[in-house]
């Protein structure tokens, strides 16, 4: 299963070169992951009001194609592998099929007052694996 | 009438202090106008392809409750005013009905390379006339 | 007395007409009242942690010239009015003594988690006046 | 030879986590890179407008520890890898010697409007290789 999430670009997301500037690409991908989480019933503000957080640890991209004001781009995440407290995630962005940049992302879920990871919890476990590819 | 736009508060539009970041909103509003220039079949990608672009002259903003991590708001557009080259809009971001903010904006449609103002085009002041307040 | 803060435009700063971004010089200026806090002794790190923020409770600012990529730009921050727990600034953002926008920008000092206002502290107002146009 | 680029974080840069939001290292990276080309003599601005940009066709970054509001972090950067069109540049984002996040960019240089890789002048070439671990 894959999750997606549309999006349309914006003059804020530009640049002086005329295409989206290279690092809102992880915030296109940043709320599809959002998203996926709304889908499985989670929220990121319910989350952080009890001290937990899922941080980016580590990130990838390939930029492959430039895109433009008012292109409508679609993000596709799926779930590449899972540990005991990290997920390997795989988000292409993409406008009318063909892919435009390709991340890979690594999350962990951590404590976010004493800066340590957590466990991911059994049944939010599961609704990720439906995800996995 | 009024056009409206919704959207979602994501990571990237808050701060340290927990709350959406004030410039933020003017990414929300402006996001909205784009939909609106949609809606009455124009678009800002083509606009500058013909050296058009909507310019903001002048803005007001009223901060009148916080916004938090995955709000949903709602931004409502109306026109106040029209010049010959210029309009007020008036844009008022809420949630569930309660003002967020509230913003007064005034754009001009110009020749971005000559930077001078130009008309705005009669059947596109009309099209602006029937949200006019 | 005047507060100026220099600072370069980059590539994020801009969006596809070519400009800057006109929701970012509210970004601009809060930077520079971030550096005129603390050349005033104060960080809005250090008062968070003591549930305090400077919130902007009202904004005006009004578009005069683009400012283009790598342009060297100057905030000139002064002080207008101060109340009990607001105060009102004016903030000129200049290339080469030319005035690109000019900001009025209200703020309110206020108890973050019960999001009420709280008296501006007398040491605090004394440095401020010293800015007072 | 390592080039040096010091930043302070703003609230701009922070998210509602209470730290750097993790795609403005990106934005601080780019900021580096931006006065690198300066110390050598260049200008994206300029470059532009000879059509020619330096894009970014993949990106690797590691997380090591959150930054926070107000923090003085500083962008080290050096060249690993030459080709006759793109750099592989390391960059590594500090607060006080202390790792923070660790990029890899690869750059090339285009020719923006026919969207083609370039050949890096020779000249430039020579000065970048001066920066090469």
């Amino acid at each position: 299963m894959l999750h997606t999430f549309d999006l349309r670009v914006y003059y804020e997301d530009t640049d002086a070169g005329g295409i989206v500037y290279h690092a809102n690409y992880l915030c296109f991908a940043e709320r599809a992951r959002t998203e996926f989480l709304h889908k499985l019933g989670l929220s990121n503000h319910k989350m952080l009001s009890e001290d937990i957080g899922i941080v980016v640890s580590h990130l990838e991209i390939d930029y492959k194609q430039p895109a433009f004001l008012e292109d409508k781009l679609t993000v596709e995440t799926s779930v590449l592998k899972m540990g005991a407290a990290t997920m390997l995630l795989k988000q292409d962005i993409k406008r009318d099929g063909i892919l435009i940049a390709g991340l890979k992302v690594s999350v962990a879920f951590v404590c976010m007052s004493a800066k340590r990871p957590i466990r991911i919890p059994q049944e939010l476990r599961s609704k990720f694996e439906t995800y996995q590819e």
